[in-house]
């Protein structure tokens, strides 16, 4: 357990440059010597599959997960099985890009009903395993904030996250941490000790107060209250080795010059992760 | 266990019409035939406690509660002793007031420190065990959404609450379930089962979505996610029967005519909760 993580760890969540596309968030990884990336669905689309993983691969980055998989409830049968169909497409491009990590925002519940939502979560789950298998993929359950329980997740705990993995015991599934959305559990170290080396990722940004908006309100490392040093710590205590993403949604961020960015996110890295 | 709960349960937590003043509250209640209302200390001074006291009984309305004491958590020794000697001056107005309970909102950490914050919490609530015994009052522990875990408070669960009451072992001491705080969390029923009989009020709105404000963002019953029925049946299986506050922060709800907001308020009381 180091008191400062290696640079090598460091991957850009492309996210946190919202305003570059896939060229020029890769070529802004190598001016700032970023030896990662995480990728977004959405901004494939612009190049098409096959010419990003040719730019990813001739730049010498690696790619740490894929965003987002999940999003399985649904008020009908047949949409809960395009969702999976839509996951299953998820692991294909996560194989194509050589990650072996797709990140699970799970979605939330179409109407009042939690339980249904959360059972229907756990259901996707379970019926990916076989071809995220065959693909060489894990399925990465993220948490989100509570705040979120209404239009995104009604996962919302780690807890419920390790129960879920418990439960279907398959090495394939596991949990992606990112302090934004746990630091504020109670249960949170206990959780991350539970989750042992089932974390296959570790996500970093701040909570800033006040927070500017409810979707675009992260901060970069250290402007805010959480512990993140700690929870690296806890993290790698647990297992965790791989790398550490920077995922950042916060429209002045976004507003700024992504070389910008990057310096800050390298120096506030090694500063506060 | 009652289908709809009976409007001799409603209260007006006063700061769903924050643009009355105590008065305007009163007499707004006694048109809508409310016949609860929940005190905010800020609406006491413009009339004083004794006047205000007077006009709340000359009009047979009861108080279902004081809001608030709290806010334990502070840098310094001083300041930390300054709180608790303001909690004890609610202490005493809650009981002028003739309600017995003070609503705590235990407050956030005065640095990134989560774990001393919650540790001053119950050190807080433990000192202030006699004289909440000596003025006939309860302390009941708010758990808040964890979006507020930062400016707010940082007892943000049932589980939390539950924990600290337990630990303290006091029958001064007691919990208060508010759905817009709660509704999310994976454990909600089973800490209200744990909860059972120290369950020391109930309040309701709703959570909309998308919420249009972090602080100003809660919904009238029914206009959002939550469900309040469901949460209201097992808050009264584990023993609650007392008041239920309608408790909303909307600067939209704000801004209509207060009589308008009562009685919408009772509509969708008989409808949702």
């Amino acid at each position: 357990m180091k008191e400062v993580p290696s640079i090598q760890r460091l991957s850009l969540n492309q996210i946190t440059t919202e305003n570059w596309n896939l060229s020029e968030a890769v070529e802004g990884c190598l001016r700032a010597e970023v030896p990662w990336i995480s990728v977004w669905r959405h901004k494939l689309q612009e190049f098409g599959l096959n010419k990003s993983r040719k730019m990813i691969r001739d730049a010498g980055l690696r790619v740490s997960s894929l965003c987002r998989g999940g999003m399985f409830p649904a008020a009908s049968k047949s949409e809960r099985q395009s969702r999976l169909d839509d996951n299953r497409r998820a692991l294909e491009e996560a194989a194509e890009l050589g990650t072996d990590v797709l990140v699970l925002v799970c979605g939330s519940a179409p109407d009042r009903d939690l339980d249904s939502a959360r059972k229907w979560v756990e259901e996707g789950i379970e019926q990916l395993i076989p071809y995220a298998k065959e693909c060489g993929v894990k399925l990465g359950i993220e948490p989100l904030h509570p705040m979120y329980a209404a239009d995104r997740s009604v996962i919302v705990t780690l807890g419920q996250a390790n129960a879920i993995r418990e439960r279907l015991q398959s090495t394939q599934v596991g949990v992606v941490v990112d302090v934004f959305h746990v630091w504020w559990d109670p249960d949170l170290y206990q959780q991350i000790a539970r989750a042992g080396d089932h974390i296959l990722g570790f996500h970093v940004s701040d909570w800033i107060v006040p927070v500017p908006d409810l979707f675009k309100g992260r901060g970069m490392m250290g402007d805010g209250v959480i512990e993140i040093r700690r929870i690296r710590q806890a993290v790698e205590e647990a297992g965790y080795n791989g790398p550490i993403e920077v995922e950042i949604i916060n429209q002045a961020i976004w507003d700024q010059p992504g070389d910008q960015t990057l310096q800050t996110m390298k120096d506030r890295y090694l500063e506060h992760v």
